[in-house]
């Protein structure tokens, strides 16, 4: 049998879902690509291979630095701005389709400001807790640092993210373009709660008002109930102090709720009977239901995710087997089951998902192809620790008036056509 | 009862070790530091914080930005080179001591240059997989993209990390400066057993000859056990692509082994049925034992941990609560167990871990401490899932030469003085 044979037999053992989803232990057996992918030549002989040095090992290299930067040849990885805005008015993207893992970098996190990145001194700033509390307190950085702190993986996601979906034609954007509302880091600080328990709380509380320093004082109302369990006054990001335009030097982590509650810049805590309506909670981030009514207060990410790789701007080069990856995630804790389908629908297989799987972080999810070099619809469809799996995108649009566009959750899929370019479209 | 009084009563009922070591539930119970701390005000009313906004609250704040750096203010959080030297000659260290959680963040991470950083163009950069193999390949970067891959958080430390503990008298350096040769990233990239898969292994094949494309040619033997286990070609690091300082295009990662290993811009391995026996396999990164002869490939690093904060160059201002917080890590897997004295080994508590433990990567501990305001001598004991635990200095100085540096593994320690002041003792 030859090598060619060989492949397809093993290939036609191991199928998993219709138009080519496979089986991941088929990669694993390996000697699939190596039949002449692009990109993959003879090596040399081993005498070759040592001697025929490239040109950079010929001189030394760049000396240490303080704080190192990317390389040069990636200088086109930035974070992204919405389509058709040269400049950035309320927003950035993280970059998705030119990054993998679940980590975000922190210079790539995407950013949402209400009135610019404040300039804050560490030293002057402080966090007041006040209203309806038995001690009112005001919290320097040097006081927090002395605290019981914690450390978790956690999303955080703009509530409008994903809301191109929508838009009755599929806007034909990148991944980071439509999904790009989205980061995650390691998130280190002050459980709320501790801080909590030094200002006790008086009789009748039931919301917390927090602030932000920045010039919008951008301000939301969060269930005293959140801020009593998982919320933390986050002080470092990925190991380092919390950067700027994620609310240096702390910001507010509600995990799992939409981002614009995730208060950055935080400096006052007001404990009330009742929320604020602010701004922020009753012009925006609400939903608008038929019949005009808008609902308030829908604040944890329903289940969620999205195809990765291949995405908009990234080209087939050849039949053959490719990796289809992405992210998953959910407010209400841990993913545990994200299904693929490479026919729009059809037929579905369970994608492979990144180990250890935690609770309100992105989930990387993994699924081997071997694609025919026909056209095939990508779709991806996460199923959540309770249960909860996303909806079509018709079933979720019929749940709102149509202009609604925040927390959307619906199915994302991708079209491949046959020469190889992937483009956005609904199922 | 008086409330001091009251937090007294609290704490004795919470000892879990000699000279102040409480159990973690003492913090969480609520109103311990309020009581006079240094940095905690009583917070103005209701009316005053809302209406005294600071300075930066009154001019919109900073545009949004591509790619985004850290605070201002942080500008002295910077690798650091060894004590005594200007700039580095061989190595920069993470500054763990600024830092918090168990990533480092990427222009952070450890440097270690055997002939400066390759400014490798990834077009041209190819990966040859020769010697012992059924069909000899070279990979372009492009090639590698499509074929399946993994991500895991991973620590990678240098065998020369923590070596200052040798010396006859205490260094008088930071845990960054004694411990930085370590860093943590979420490294995503193809598994090296899929790539021999497509070159197949020949009879006779035992190690794999790795080298970089530096100037150096870096080069290390590696078993191929390990290749076939959980070895990676790693392409990102937390999120992004790789580094320049860390490898960029790509880099050998063996999860628990000596950093020396991980080949950085890994440019070919040559399977073979011997180790090559490299420069830096013989005149460094070996074991100088008693009697003169030198133990080669120790391969894994052994359990370990360090106290970070309090350490060296922080001042502890008054007595009262503190969180004991500290980093451990094991080349065998996972950490079982972290012990912390505070009375220079004479009672030990255990320390709580971060959720979720993860196997060959850093591992954050906590624990609570009422400091007395006497001196005082804090040490940590990790214990993996092996069972192994950390040996003292003195035991472990006595299984090697007096000119052995690599792989320390011993127990730290810091001496707290009754100024509030740290320095690096022995115990």
């Amino acid at each position: 049998m030859s090598r060619r044979n060989q492949i397809d037999a093993a290939v036609r053992g191991e199928i998993a879902a219709g138009n080519g989803l496979l089986n991941r232990r088929v990669l694993l057996s390996g000697g699939l690509f190596a039949a002449g992918a692009a990109g993959i030549a003879q090596a040399q002989s081993s005498e070759s291979v040592g001697v025929n040095a490239p040109t950079w090992m010929k001189t030394p290299g760049r000396d240490f630095s303080g704080y190192g930067f990317p390389a040069k040849s990636q200088d086109k990885v930035q974070r992204e701005y919405p389509t058709g805005q040269v400049r950035p008015t309320t927003s950035s993207h993280t970059p998705l389709h030119l990054l993998e893992g679940t980590i975000t970098p922190n210079g790539l996190h995407f950013e949402r400001h209400h009135n610019g990145v404040p300039d804050i001194d560490p030293n002057r700033h402080e966090l007041a807790i006040h209203g309806l509390v038995a001690r009112p307190l005001a919290f320097s950085l040097d006081a927090l640092m002395r605290y019981p702190m914690e450390t978790h993986i956690r999303f955080i996601e703009c509530s409008g993210n994903s809301g191109g979906y929508t838009s009755a034609q599929p806007t034909q954007t990148t991944a980071g373009g439509i999904n790009g509302l989205l980061s995650c880091s390691e998130w280190t600080g002050v459980r709320l709660s501790t801080l909590l328990a030094e200002t006790g709380i008086a009789p009748g509380a039931k919301w917390v008002i927090a602030e932000g320093a920045d010039a919008a004082a951008m301000s939301r109302s969060v269930p005293l109930e959140k801020c009593l369990d998982d919320a933390v006054i986050a002080l470092y990001q990925n190991g380092e102090a919390i950067r700027p335009e994620q609310g240096y030097p702390m910001r507010l982590l509600l995990p799992g709720f939409e981002g614009n509650m995730s208060v950055k810049w935080l400096r006052r805590l007001k404990v009330t009977d009742a929320p604020a309506d602010t701004r922020d909670e009753t012009s925006h981030y609400t939903e608008l239901m038929p019949g005009g009514k808008a609902r308030q207060f829908m604040f944890p990410h329903e289940v969620k995710s999205a195809i990765i790789r291949p995405s908009l701007g990234m080209t087939m080069k050849a039949p053959g087997f490719y990796e289809i990856s992405g992210l998953a995630w959910s407010g209400a804790g841990r993913i545990s089951k994200v299904e693929v389908t490479a026919d729009g629908g059809k037929t579905w297989a369970q994608a492979a998902l990144g180990d250890p799987v935690l609770p309100k972080a992105l989930t990387r999810f993994r699924l081997a192809w071997q694609w025919s070099g026909q056209a095939a619809v990508l779709a991806s469809r996460a199923t959540d620790q309770t249960g909860a799996t996303q909806p079509t995108r018709a079933a979720w649009l019929a749940q709102y008036a149509p202009r609604q566009g925040y927390h959307f959750n619906g199915i994302q899929s991708w079209g491949v056509e046959p020469d190889g370019t992937v483009k956005n479209v609904y199922i």
